[in-house]
């Protein structure tokens, strides 16, 4: 074991949820430890390329086709875990946060990936919801849960968020 | 410490959450791991019996019968945490996953406990949720708080779900 | 490393989630183990004091005033993560609970500040939120994501929930 390696999995897509996994990664990263961040199902939504993709032919099923329109692309329009508000506390929050000077959600994450938080999607949530490697942002590794249980196994804080 | 033990909270009762519950349950029972998945609140229904049980007249509350016959029994209907719209969201990604060859929630909770994951029902949320033994599936091991923090110190790796 | 040591980050303040950090915490703390729960976001409602608060003049913007109008103040209406019903889930809950002779959620969050689990205001989300020091309840410690970090790094077991 090593304490200098952390995991997180995020499997949530909340706004407040992915900020609060941002913020312990940079802060594990900043004391320089090596973090790896594995992005299942609705965490997997802040590794989407924001633009629209030409999947070079890939097919998707319909019910993906829907799932993937209907879910968010990268670290905007998130909404909250609670307070959500049909989606009108995402932005409050947004506004309060700004207003506090404290780091956004993208500059947490554009921080995170300077830092070396190692990003991975997870291969079995792209199957499943139809994502292409295509879809998601360069720069990322993609694995499946046996690597997360070896990168685990070394690591000696694992969070499931 | 023993790298080849690991403990599961699982608190939560959504189709999504137990899919991930299971699936690293059954990636570390893969690699050889002893795993452990401790059901509290919510996460008592998956070892719910599917049928009616005789319960040999152990007497619930109101309040209990009424919680009993609203949550769901085993892994059918669990519902998602995010975008379940009314219970719409589940059958359709029960069916993407069916289209894409994954394992479904029962072929996964059936593998997990071939592979022998151990299964716990919290005492104290039987209690609360009025749960009898008979009432849950046979083949699993009922303990408290205690038990689940001794399974913790002698794992590597404690989520809670 | 040491056995004897747990953190747990309570991220969620919902009702059943508070429950299960508390319940966890007393467990550990009973078996002779130094506990700390790291409240941030929603979980640091459950350090607010009840009652109306002077905040000596610390301006909060119309957004924080109306977050900290909005969110619950303590342990009292939490609210359920499932099978809230409106807010009637909660009280037919501790109903449940108190018929059984189960500790209420007030009594475990005593029976854990005897026990000595140390609670601590991430002062992030203070930030963010607005809440000032006085608002808070006394003999709690105030600290950020580094501290977080090095008490984890301490602790055998670090649950996120």
């Amino acid at each position: 074991m090593d304490t200098t390696k952390k995991t997180i999995i995020l499997f949530s897509g909340e706004f407040d949820k992915v900020m609060a996994a941002l913020i312990i990664a940079n802060g594990a990263a900043a004391m320089g430890d090596d973090v790896t961040i594995f992005c299942t199902f609705w965490g997997l939504n802040i590794l989407r390329k924001t633009g629209p993709v030409s999947t070079n032919g890939a097919k998707k099923s319909v019910l993906q086709s829907m799932f993937g329109r209907m879910m968010p692309k990268g670290t905007r329009r998130l909404g909250l875990s609670k307070m959500n508000f049909a989606g009108a506390g995402e932005p409050l929050m947004r506004k309060v946060m700004k207003d506090q000077n404290a780091m956004s959600i993208e500059e947490l994450f554009d921080s995170a990936r300077e830092q070396d938080v190692k990003f991975v999607a997870c291969t079995l949530s792209m199957d499943i919801l139809g994502f292409s490697k295509e879809e998601l942002i360069d720069g990322i590794e993609f694995e499946g849960v046996a690597a997360y249980l070896g990168k685990a196994d070394e690591a000696n804080v694992n969070l499931f968020i």
